[in-house]
């Protein structure tokens, strides 16, 4: 997090008297339904690289409020959507952007009922998704101390396919790596079921696209306990590609971001059936560290062990 | 509409298999509770001119939101908003719109639960707000022959007030005219409590705020009536103001937008409860027209009646 962002929500958050600890979602309440719904914004100069496709942009703008939604294990049901448009999009611009949006809603199975289209400077794609609370929503801040740290994917990959995606010299590696690190920046996938049928065994759980150190400290802040990492979630094909390229491969997996996965705690007990779960459903699960009383984040990889930072983008 | 804004729509309601008639709200079950939401953003290039300070646009792009949710009768409870900020804003820019936001939330009576920030080539705020639906809620295309037609306000007020933040020049005119037009503008009041207080007694209703043309053409149109009108809603300043100024009054009052008012059809006999309790809030009725049989949109001023075309802005 820049230290503007978090004037930013510092400032909405003092102004608007929100008290509440930050979480991947909003809940409320309306009559004897209890809701949830997030928000999110996609912006063409900043989030999407000249090589990526306009249906690929609209299809991430929805896959990363599903993301907030699949850390909370609350499956989404209806979404609107608000596009800004420059003057001088084209018809096969706006058909790319209107079949990524529906392709998304039919992966996650999200009903759009509509939204409004405006005109600016650069395209902007901002997604609502709304659901219904389940029964028990894992908050960030429930992690206990003897509790398991895993996520639902490896992390670094999804910078790294940023990284080729801007690139404009040949770049070594392995060209599978190099696809699967491609697909994964261009085309995220938030572990929808996996932690739909898997949060009730969640202790605390969250949304990773900030990155995986800024993450570890919200959640390890929050749940007031430590987190020790001792077995980073990377990719085999990771540090070959960043030696081969002299990329700092803790730098692309701490700090790298752009991650859909989730980061969650549990009992050690619940291994096994989360395991068998994941198995089912092609999630590969990392088991990354454990809860310990105390405060901080700290990583011990290849025998050293560190202070992780608290870098990454923030939400408000 | 302009063509693009036309074919925007028709390409997301394509790929998206939107079938329903459009309307100023969506509405969606979830379990017992019916739910209504919606969503506007605010683009700094488009809605907002130099002379407008950012608190007022972001109290803008809150009013927006409201404005739906007026028409249709509906009180909001719960926003989240989505703020995307270039990279020089400064510290007192970002205080402007945490304030101007947290401004229309109290305004309004909602509350604001979070959202998210982003960073982009120009200040844009996306708005989505919710709320419980009402038992009925009266649609565009509700109105039938024998109607009253109504608005709560005066049109072409606002974009005057639009014309003179962006005018170099200096206008000729009566002051207070000109304060009340740019203050219309600046800081639009959608009648909120006037109509979630008197929404049973419309027959269909939408937000003007795409312009009074084109928002009684998408009502006559999906009730499949002509809608006659022979008393334009004009505040008495506006007249002067165009004839000083050489600017076709007509074409402000019809096709100039920037209106947050509601436009409503209801039966005869409603009108003295309707204008009871709009004195009572200090909300001006203006009586335009009637509906009849038959298709169309006509318009009778100063003796010359003529038809009344489609033009303005449209949502999804």
């Amino acid at each position: 997090m820049t230290p503007k962002e978090s004037m930013v929500i510092e400032a909405f958050r003092r102004a608007l008297r929100i008290k509440t600890d930050s979480d991947d979602v909003e809940l409320f309440g309306l009559d004897s339904a209890t809701i949830c719904a997030t928000v999110d914004t996609l912006v063409a100069s900043t989030d999407v690289p000249p090589t990526m496709s306009l249906r690929n942009a609209a299809r991430k703008a929805v896959a990363s409020c599903v993301s907030d939604f699949a850390a909370k294990g609350i499956r989404p049901s209806v979404g609107l959507v608000s596009v800004v448009l420059p003057k001088k999009i084209t018809k096969s611009q706006i058909n790319q952007l209107a079949a990524g949006t529906a392709e998304a809603a039919r992966e996650f199975g999200i009903q759009i009922l509509g939204g409004d289209t405006n005109e600016g400077n650069e395209t902007a794609i901002s997604v609502c998704i709304i659901g219904k609370r389940p029964r028990r929503i894992p908050r960030r801040g429930g992690a206990h101390a003897g509790d398991l740290i895993m996520t639902t994917g490896a992390f670094g990959t999804a910078s790294v396919g940023l990284y080729i995606s801007m690139s404009r010299q040949k770049l070594k590696g392995a060209k599978k790596f190099m696809l699967r690190a491609r697909r994964e920046f261009m085309r995220p996938s938030p572990p929808l079921e996996f932690c739909v049928h898997s949060s009730a065994l969640f202790s605390s759980s969250m949304d990773s696209s900030d990155g995986l150190g800024t993450t570890l400290h919200e959640m390890a802040s929050q749940s007031r306990v430590r987190f020790e990492i001792d077995a980073l979630p990377i990719d085999d094909g990771l540090y070959k590609f960043a030696s081969c390229n002299k990329l700092d491969a803790l730098e692309l997996v701490l700090y790298g971001g752009e991650e859909y996965a989730t980061v969650f705690t549990c009992k050690r007990s619940a291994r096994t059936a989360l395991q068998r779960r994941a198995d089912k459903l092609g999630i590969q699960l990392y088991e990354i560290g454990h809860v310990l009383k105390g405060r901080g984040v700290y990583a011990t990889n290849l025998g050293n062990r560190f202070r992780v930072q608290n870098r990454g983008w923030k939400h408000l």
